[in-house]
């Protein structure tokens, strides 16, 4: 770990915690993760807590957002929930039925929930959320067999850095 | 029941189903719901899933909102979130601490998610909802002891009006 928050430092040491054995299919979740750290680090410098997140199509960035529930004055304005609104506006379509979320934080089960309405196919997220994570941590919503839609989900990719930018950002909050 | 949809006809008829011995509260409690299932009627004649939804701040509307997921192209756009982003915008904030939601059904995950976030008091609803409903049907989000925070929820308010309404929606979608 840092000793102090160096933003350039950080930004140079991306990715963090790749094995080394990785393969093809992990770099690239890697390479989409860096990106929706890149905007969880603009959050940050934003005051907001920070949560990044990426949606692809077809290899292609559809969304790119970041936490703005302060700026905003808006408790549904979680990078997850813009990103979705942004992709599917993109789309002209509710339905983001291919489409690959990745996402710095696991998704509470407001964004959680908001994935399943968007049917999306697949989630990856870093750190683990023992407090109100919903994607297999406090709540498996993502795969509940009683609802009409699963989430093959892959939980923390990058993990590391994502706790790394959270607790910098709470030690300054406290 | 009605034969057919006359949508004269179900305005006329409302508030149903109130009990012959309700209180003042259960009278304020159906007036608040009554206005939620005139935007549900709203969302009928949009082609939307007919819900709809009213927040109150102090005996005031905050936000009065529909289902407007096909029209807006966006998942995310159920009644709810859109009457706590309304809201948050009147009041300046995201915290929604005072206010109360009246929603003709039952809450999704995402949204009983955003009332989490919200730190809405008390939510009351109308129709249960067995396929997706998160606030005591098949999930209990709102009042999970784990969480930071917990809604008064109170089901089954004016329940005939919102049940009847979705039936024909579906009914005329079959």
């Amino acid at each position: 770990m840092l000793p102090d928050f160096d933003l350039q430092k950080f930004l140079s040491q991306l990715p963090w915690g790749i094995p080394d054995d990785a393969d093809a299919d992990y770099m690239r979740d890697c390479r989409w993760m860096q990106l929706a750290l890149f905007e969880a680090v603009g959050a940050f410098l934003d005051d907001e807590v920070p949560v990044g997140c990426v949606i692809i199509k077809d290899g292609k960035v559809l969304a790119k957002t970041r936490n703005r529930k302060e700026q905003m004055n808006n408790p549904t304005a979680h990078a997850e929930i813009l990103a979705i609104t942004e992709a599917a506006a993109k789309l002209g379509s509710w339905r983001l039925e291919d489409c690959e979320v990745y996402v710095t934080l696991e998704p509470c089960s407001m964004c959680t929930g908001a994935l399943l309405q968007a049917r999306v196919k697949r989630l990856v997220y870093g750190a683990r959320d023992s407090k109100a994570g919903a994607a297999g941590t406090l709540f498996s919503l993502h795969n509940d067999s009683r609802l009409n839609h699963k989430i093959e989900t892959k939980a923390g990719c990058l993990e590391d850095a994502a706790v790394f930018l959270l607790r910098e950002f709470f030690k300054r909050k406290r």
